[in-house]
């Protein structure tokens, strides 16, 4: 038998394929449309080599909360110089404006209506610039500026074009009213169900409470102490532990917490 | 601030990859089956580099009217060369033919059952050829010609082969009862909706009566002139206006007009 | 017209682009959240250039039957040295081994709970080999192996690493209670639906029984002798036929046999 830590290194990343951008693409726009590929067919004509990567289409309609959750995960797992496309556009055809944004070395290309909110919170640096697009096409709906500015936008960064010949520097994207929990908060809130029923929260890891946190509860249910996986308890059983985005979460092993124990979005949970 | 029309010209597509075909897919095969996947490998055998560009998988079962629309907005998005894979096939194993149409320098590759009507209607020119699909493969399935007939059709004509080694010219393509609305029509018919509710009918923009309307009215409420954009109302307000697929749409402003208005397939829209 | 014959190669397969390897994906992880992105964002830092291709996210969450018949399709219908990753792992976290499987020139990675059953029983061989997966990256959490060891361990096999740098070679991968029809056995047994309502069973199409069977029966109800296709019975009506994997399949042309039939899965078929 091989020792384990004699493979320790082959996980290591390969270098970025120069010929091969990414961009991902967020959307609430479902799958049952033709709006996807149109994003799509779009960023081809500037990238046709791109690897295009869904994200999710599945965001609610004009749910900018689950849309800036969504767009962060994206940013946290894809490598520097990955284009992240997102549209979730409830003031499609106003005046908000669209936003270039550069975090971690990734691009988002999305509108300035509070969609990097979450990114800027979990992801955000130093070195980030935020820039208004001031790009546009000759022609351009007034429905549909997924299609006709932000995929052009995207499909530009992607293919190398300075975003200096795009827009202007600008230093107050739009904010949602959605933080991560304060260092001395002691009550975490729900933010996000996955498609398991797990509950994401707004409490970090590595916050103050969770190093000392003796116990969890939710809507009165004392869960116990932090576990480290999900097996750590019987089959339908809940439990709270850090879950693989890095925030406190409430769990049901094998079954769904969001229904066993009647969770809602903003709910809160108890840290002590 | 660098003036607009600065970049007007930075949104031109670049010329299309010669080693990277696209390959869209329309189907009604739904995503919990492996049946798209199938489609997929065999297109890559044929062509291995392809940017395989899901359109839809969510056409309701054996729904043409519904296939019909999704691949038409296909056509409309994507640029000459670029093969579509369209499969609703109530039909299958039995002796309806297989169609490769040639449309706008884009391949469309069916069962001919009226799937390319709205195609014809909408994006159709002088140039456009047909073919019955002649070629089969030595062994052929009786209930999954997507996968045993259609998908190596769309790949032998995405790796560049003669069409006129695979089939023969016909002129009468199967097509379904769904037209544009008539140049003296008075109403407009409901023809599809989004994932949002959105309501498109069958009337584009450059319909004569759309150029002097003076209001548009379904189910008995008057949604007054047309409007540029979905901001053009307060939420949760119904309007009229061209949608981004250029035809007149029925909407409401972050709402489901489908749901709002309670409107359902074929039913009529006056425009006055 | 050109005789039909004068086409039949031309359906080959081409060799496969020893640049372009392909990964597919089958999870229960739903398309509403980032968790497939994630699969693909690590699969792509090994091989920038692959294919990535969707078998289907919709198994039900921690569903291994249903995991492992759409894994298995997935094997059917790819070429060699395609990687299939394939996550249902509902005990992520505990200390179920991770399998790595040759099976027909293609690698299987998957947690080693059972999901590689299928793929036995309807595609296994001689020159199949089996492996425990022993490395491990520096860093794991212990909620997502997809992401954290799984989707390594696929993106190395897919950039050509040897296995045996990888893991140890086991003989005894864990398999569910499933499999096909024994040669003597008088029923088949339902084992998935599709998403048009058709259902599977356990009995493959060189089964003795079907080779002389002169009706099939469900829930009572006489489908009569095999047909060939759907088109073979009237709109609406129930038959029994060889689906496109190679089963014994019962359906309802252009219908859902599941819902117009009431049949659930473990279900009897009569066959005589």
């Amino acid at each position: 038998m091989i020792p384990i830590d004699h493979f320790a290194d082959f996980g290591q990343a390969h270098r970025m394929s120069p010929e091969r951008p990414i961009v991902s693409l967020t959307t609430d726009f479902g799958v049952s449309d033709y709006y996807v590929a149109a994003l799509k067919a779009v960023l081809l004509r500037h990238v046709p080599d791109a690897q295009l990567i869904d994200n999710t289409h599945g965001i609610g309609p004009q749910d900018l909360v689950a849309g800036t959750i969504a767009l962060e995960r994206a940013v946290s797992i894809f490598s520097p110089q990955t284009v992240h496309l997102a549209v979730v556009d409830p003031g499609v055809g106003t005046e908000r404006r669209i936003l270039l944004a550069q975090v971690r070395g990734q691009w988002v290309v999305c509108p300035d209506n509070g969609l990097i909110t979450w990114t800027i919170h979990r992801q955000g640096g130093d070195g980030d610039r935020f820039f208004e697009l001031l790009w546009r096409p000759q022609q351009v709906s007034s429905t549909f500026h997924g299609r006709d500015i932000m995929a052009p936008a995207a499909g530009m960064l992607a293919a190398g074009r300075d975003v200096r010949t795009l827009g202007r520097i600008i230093v107050d994207p739009v904010l949602l009213n959605l933080a991560p929990a304060e260092p001395n908060a002691t009550m975490a809130q729900i933010i996000h169900f996955d498609h398991f029923g797990n509950a994401s929260t707004n409490m970090p890891a590595d916050h103050p409470r969770l190093q000392t946190a003796r116990y969890v509860a939710v809507n009165g249910q004392d869960l116990g102490p932090l576990c480290r996986t999900y097996g750590d308890v019987p089959d339908g059983c809940p439990l709270a532990l850090i879950g693989s985005s890095g925030l406190l979460e409430i769990a049901v092993r094998n079954g769904s917490a969001r229904e066993q124990l009647d969770l809602a979005l903003g709910g809160a949970v108890e840290v002590r």
